[in-house]
């Protein structure tokens, strides 16, 4: 270890927090409020490039939230920037559409395996709205089954904690368990005839809770159940997008969705949205009303473009796979070697670790502490994302910083 | 009149609706799909300079729609475009929040009279989302006034058309008259000790219907009664954003809202949506749960802070309205000489133009889709929208296309 280990804050995020503190509520907001997680975390980031951050004091970080998702080629990936740049030299939001977002959902439904149709949205919120309101113009019913402590968005018709939601607001949501089909039937027993459509993520990532690969059985289990009930089967793809699998994150279990919600790292950072869908849907589409003013906004699409064309290539899904898999094995290692128990969950590709004996994430959190202040960003008890950018290199680099933080809570 | 006048759609036009058609349900969806209000006006537009903009087969329009509102200080305006440029040199969406998010929100508070804080977001409707929650948060109540007829957003909350909404998605939404003191009150009565919030836009600008120009009185009325029930008075700034007032659209008329909503034109074009409010509220912002994966995006914020620095030199508004009086005084008097009746209502920044007898729009489509082919990009039922870009030259060169579009439908 030849990293120099500086505690506490610097002299620029003290600062900037003060500033932030007078003109945004709690100096921010949302799940990159750092107070909400860790109290040695910057909660400013001012640069990256490929798998590193750079903070306000001008600290490294080997990057392993990539921004909580979207960046999934790395920061300030040049094929990103030229398409941007190159946009721009036309025109951003303009009074119609871009030839761009038609290019871009011909690429996009070549793509996804369950795609005859995309539209465009910011939000992944914006997404899940649009899937759940088209299954509720498709079917005329109202009834969506959700898991149990799933998260489909910050809104108040999805809101899984927060203040000012209304009983109204989830009036039609029928809970089931992840991966438990029973429960799942039962709910759609439930719903009876006013079942109009099943939400299910790829595989469960709700926070404070290890991960769980979703059971083959179950994923087809709801297929069938909502051909049988006439329910959409909506997947919620927003977080997993694009990387577990191009063609939607359960198309290799052979079960295909029809409706898919998307966002995060589709445009490598900008902000874009996406629900694809079948055939038979196109027609209840038309007839909700959805729409946004940047919607349509030919920056954002044409980083999209860039970004799905750079992925196509082939590279970046099996190196961040192979970067998944170094990494979650020598974490194993060390924490082996500090004598600690933990657990690895989820997707290699989007990891999850949390230590036994730990129901209030205190040794996760001191563990994110000292990662952070090694100079590894991570979070203790939200999944990470790996990129391409996630070399060999980078994978031993942050090990070599993350042995450390396991010295730090051994024996607790 | 010598301009070419082009009728029908181009060969690119054509094959990119073709396109489009097979990938992208109707086409288009949202507020830009032609289908909905034009046979002559193009789907596409491919680029865009100032206050010109051109389609896929290399038609230029001048441009009254700004993109439906977001391009304030016109299309690629070096000064947004430049900062754009910049910030993709540090990095876009990253693991935190960007300083640029403390110094835009520093400037945003400083520019708008009630405001105490900021929050950012992507779409106008996640604003009016926040907006709600936030107000409900603070009450501990649940209903909401909305005026008959407005548009808060595309979504089962406030969706005014489409299908998919669920009584229980509006089910404490309860309606008043725009403009009509005891409406509101009445809606209070009926709402009693369970009134959160009361909703209003700075004029009434709701489609397909003449634009009015707020009461004064309303306004102090709307004040006074949330005061008297302890309500929370948002004002839904997001269309009006930054054209009527820097400092909020009803601060001329002394009345200050708790909270405000914006978007539209925040990042002349880049998506960007944010919520203003006073420090009383900053507790209750502060308990719900309201995020998004690029909410804090350096590069929207970056164009945010440019557009609003340029705004702040001061020209852009008097220029706009500059150019909205001399658009309207030059319309009446074509109509007029044309024998045609029309009305122009709203502020002049924000225009919008009827005919009398029209109750099915189809004199005003037809002058519309005349003046979409004579070169004029403007909509028949849609408020439009100036820019700073609108200088006398370019509005000069606009009536020199309408009159011709007046002739056109003289005499119908």
């Amino acid at each position: 270890m030849t990293t120099t280990i500086e505690l506490g804050l610097g002299e620029q995020e003290l600062a900037l927090r003060e500033r932030a503190g007078r003109v945004i509520p709690g100096g921010m907001y949302g799940h990159m409020s750092v107070s909400s997680f860790s109290t040695a975390h910057p909660q400013f980031v001012v640069s990256g490039e490929g798998a590193r951050v750079w903070d306000a004091d001008g600290r490294e970080y080997l990057d392993l939230m990539c921004s909580w998702g979207p960046m999934i080629i790395g920061h300030r990936h040049p094929a990103v920037t030229a398409a941007i740049v190159d946009q721009l030299g036309r025109g951003d939001c303009l009074d119609g559409m871009t030839p761009t977002a038609v290019e871009y959902a011909e690429l996009l439904v070549d793509t996804v395996a369950a795609a005859d149709w995309a539209l465009f949205c910011k939000n992944g919120t914006d997404a899940m709205t649009t899937c759940v309101t088209t299954a509720r113009a498709a079917t005329g019913r109202r009834k969506v089954l959700v898991a149990r402590g799933a998260y489909h968005g910050a809104v108040p018709g999805f809101a899984v904690r927060g203040e000012g939601v209304t009983a109204e607001d989830q009036a039609h949501l029928v809970r089931y368990e992840y991966n438990d089909l029973a429960s799942a039937q039962a709910a759609a027993d439930e719903a009876g005839s006013d079942l109009a459509a099943i939400l299910v993520t790829p595989f469960r990532h709700d926070i404070k809770r290890d991960q769980e690969m979703v059971d083959p059985e179950f994923a087809r289990g709801l297929r069938a159940l909502a051909d049988r009930t006439g329910a959409v089967l909506v997947l919620d793809d927003v977080r997993a997008t694009h990387r577990l699998d191009l063609a939607g994150s359960w198309e290799p279990l052979g079960v295909r969705p029809d409706l898919s919600a998307w966002s995060k790292p589709l445009a490598n950072g900008q902000p874009l949205g996406a629900v694809t869908g079948v055939d038979a849907l196109r027609g209840a589409v038309g007839r909700i009303y959805v729409t946004g003013s940047f919607w349509t906004g030919a920056v954002p699409l044409a980083a999209g473009l860039a970004t799905l064309t750079e992925l196509r290539r082939g590279e970046a899904l099996p190196t961040m796979e192979r970067a998944g898999s170094r990494l979650r094995a020598g974490l194993a290692a060390q924490a082996a070697a500090h004598g600690c128990t933990i657990r690895q969950t989820g997707p290699v590709q989007m990891p999850m670790l949390s230590f036994a004996d730990d129901p209030d994430f205190r040794v996760v959190t001191a563990w994110a502490e000292a990662a952070v202040q090694r100079g590894v960003y991570l979070h203790p008890w939200h999944n990470w994302f790996l990129s391409s950018a996630h070399t060999d290199e980078v994978i031993d680099a942050i090990l070599e910083r993350t042995d450390g933080a396991f010295a730090v809570v051994a024996g607790r």
